[in-house]
């Protein structure tokens, strides 16, 4: 996957499920792609499947069997069919347009990734035919979301699988890529939440990465991790508008004005909170990795000790909950421990690389919260993040106090 | 393509678009397929695309572009989405009835084809890897109707060609071959047409060509030369029921009474007479090469010469009659002919191996016509087969005529 120079003006452009979602959308992608095109730029187009492809097929498959969640190479070779269908179409739409366009599906790209089927990681591409149709016709048209095993079996990357594959051919390719959505770009916060949040002109990887994982559903953060390692030019627009969109960069431009929070992200978490152990870091061990071993995946952690008894309070992003009291029970025969739940938190999270030069920030961030009267029910801290967890029911207050606080709105 | 070894009991099963056109029906062919697999049986079961799926993504393809029928290399890649669908959720129902199934495509089962995009042949199926899986699963769904060529373009087999698949497979396999739809099985007539005609027991593969290339849909041409070729034991019957459909063999059974007609078939035609061509038979090669090469497609043909003029009747098959006069101006340079076409014809053919030591067959093939006052418009003859070109709307009363001679219907 190691870049070998390509031909100068190759772009990948990506462009999710709303925006190929009936025939006219896909035309209208067809001739931005062929305008670009026709212009001497060299494009590599990675679809996601049209709208609710994917959502049908799986309703399909539950209609089939009960359990077809659980036969994930077959749901994998099922799904596949999804961008197969959106690829062929947008190269018949771009043909329409006088653009000798090809499409191209995992096999034919050579797109290998690991056999975890529902969510495989990318282990190299081959892309010597993907050059030469690229070379020779300027566009080609790629599924995104999908790969094939050493053996031949198809597999899917996962929730913004697409994304990782665009960005991971961009890195084979060597070339920058543009990911293209129904939304204009990266917002200080999810303009559902906050309606007025500012629309970001830069942002940072490891600020991305942040947001990604915190919550911000805007670009999924595999697919940001590789364009962080193989320094991937990254761009998030708008679909259906010309508005400028998003620069995802290593560093900010000197010239521009570092904010101290770039951005806010909410996520709703479960906090759990374990008393009556032992001082005993082995045994935090075991129950950290029980938990895991169950699929319980945990964020925040915090522990405790007073009069010789720890308490660890964590939360959990996700996992199936029924698991907890058995993991607990394994890890720690002989403890008496109690344990209680609160499903009804969230996580509120301010992220910017500007944190590190600044001062006051904790400061502020909590100030903010207490002028607003929103309870604290837990904390951690990066180099480049506060996060707390908070009421559910206080969530939007805590944000919305934040994006004011740090001048994140649109006036 | 030779076919190697395989466990006995090895089997390849098609189900058809109409046993497999919804999530119950899919079902019920796991269950069937499910207890053969139990019983002992090693079972490939091809598959085509659900009900109408293959029409609605024609549609999806013509509301992208008016254009789509002509972009082949994408058609097929869109198409072959269809059995891909259908090969995984059938894989899915067998294994909720504990059957380890595994679907593959044409990519994973190697089934290499020329390039011949819609209508691709054949050349090579490297059936490796599902040899292997065929052994350790007892159950392998593949996808019918498509294949790949040697760059790794995804291609399809036209009319027919999930049959093809399926006994292309089976000689690849050296197994026999069981083609299930909503048929019970081989009719001497379409039933559509005669409701009572007879279902036959035993059908031999020439006859089954004649009634196939003569207008008869139940098994395309192209199966049933693979299977005459490389003596395939062909099976059709009913994916609904449990009664006894046809077997397509090399010879009927000794101890069979061997009928004189075995199936009579229909097929509309058009009727083209050209007249005053000098007696030429270099001319006459030139008419049929610039028709052939403008994909006008020829079936009977008489040539007929009187007072040193020659006139050509032939009868059209399919193709675009513009192309007609320009192929005949083509040919023709310099020469006075004249044209009629009579697009109103239907060929009736009666077919069957017992002709050939039979007499009196044609007095009586043309007798039951006279008896129903039948124009006859031109007339061919095989040593299995005897057809007329008769006025469309005396084309049902034609058959009915020949299926009540040559006793082809249930009492």
């Amino acid at each position: 996957m190691s870049p070998v120079q390509t031909a100068p003006g190759t772009v990948v452009l990506k462009y999710g499920g709303s925006s190929v979602a009936d025939a006219d959308k896909v035309r209208g992608v067809a001739s931005i792609v062929a305008r670009r095109c026709k212009a001497g730029e060299k494009l590599v187009v990675v679809v996601s499947a049209m709208g609710k492809t994917t959502n049908h097929l799986i309703e399909l498959a539950g209609s089939i069997s009960p359990q077809s969640g659980h036969y994930k190479r077959e749901m994998d070779m099922l799904l596949a069919t999804g961008e197969q269908v959106s690829a062929s179409l947008l190269a018949m739409a771009l043909k329409d347009l006088g653009v000798d366009a090809l499409s191209m599906n995992a096999f034919q790209i050579g797109m290998l990734t690991t056999a975890a089927h529902s969510s495989a990681r990318i282990r190299d591409i081959q892309s010597d035919r993907l050059r030469t149709e690229l070379d020779a016709r300027g566009v080609v048209v790629v599924t995104g979301f999908q790969g094939v095993t050493d053996e031949g079996d198809l597999t899917t990357l996962g929730r913004g699988g697409s994304d990782t594959s665009a960005i991971a051919l961009a890195a084979a390719l060597g070339c920058p890529c543009e990911i293209y959505s129904d939304v204009a770009g990266v917002y200080a916060c999810d303009p559902r939440i906050v309606p007025s949040a500012k629309k970001l002109e830069y942002i940072t990887y490891e600020e991305m990465l942040e947001l990604a994982s915190s919550g911000a559903k805007v670009l999924h953060s595999r697919g940001v991790e590789i364009a962080d390692k193989q320094e991937v030019e990254l761009y998030c627009g708008s679909t259906f508008s010309d508005e400028r969109g998003t620069k995802i960069v290593k560093k900010l431009p000197e010239w521009l004005e570092q904010p101290v929070v770039t951005g806010v992200a909410l996520a709703e978490q479960i906090k759990v909170n374990l008393r009556g152990l032992p001082e005993d870091v082995t045994l935090y061990t075991r129950v950290f990795n029980e938990l895991a071993g169950r699929g319980i995946n945990l964020d925040m952690i915090s522990i405790v000790s007073e009069n010789g008894k720890a308490a660890i309070t964590f939360s959990v992003v996700s996992g199936d909950m029924e698991n907890l009291r058995p993991a607990l029970s394994a890890a720690l025969p002989g403890v008496d421990w109690t344990v209680s739940v609160d499903d009804s938190v969230s996580k509120v999270s301010a992220i910017g690389v500007g944190m590190q030069s600044a001062s006051g920030v904790a400061g502020r961030f909590f100030g903010a919260l207490a002028a607003r009267n929103i309870a604290v029910l837990g904390t951690t801290t990066s180099e480049i993040k506060i996060a707390v967890l908070v009421p559910r029911d206080q969530g939007h207050a805590a944000v919305d106090a934040l994006m004011t606080e740090f001048g994140l709105k649109d006036e």
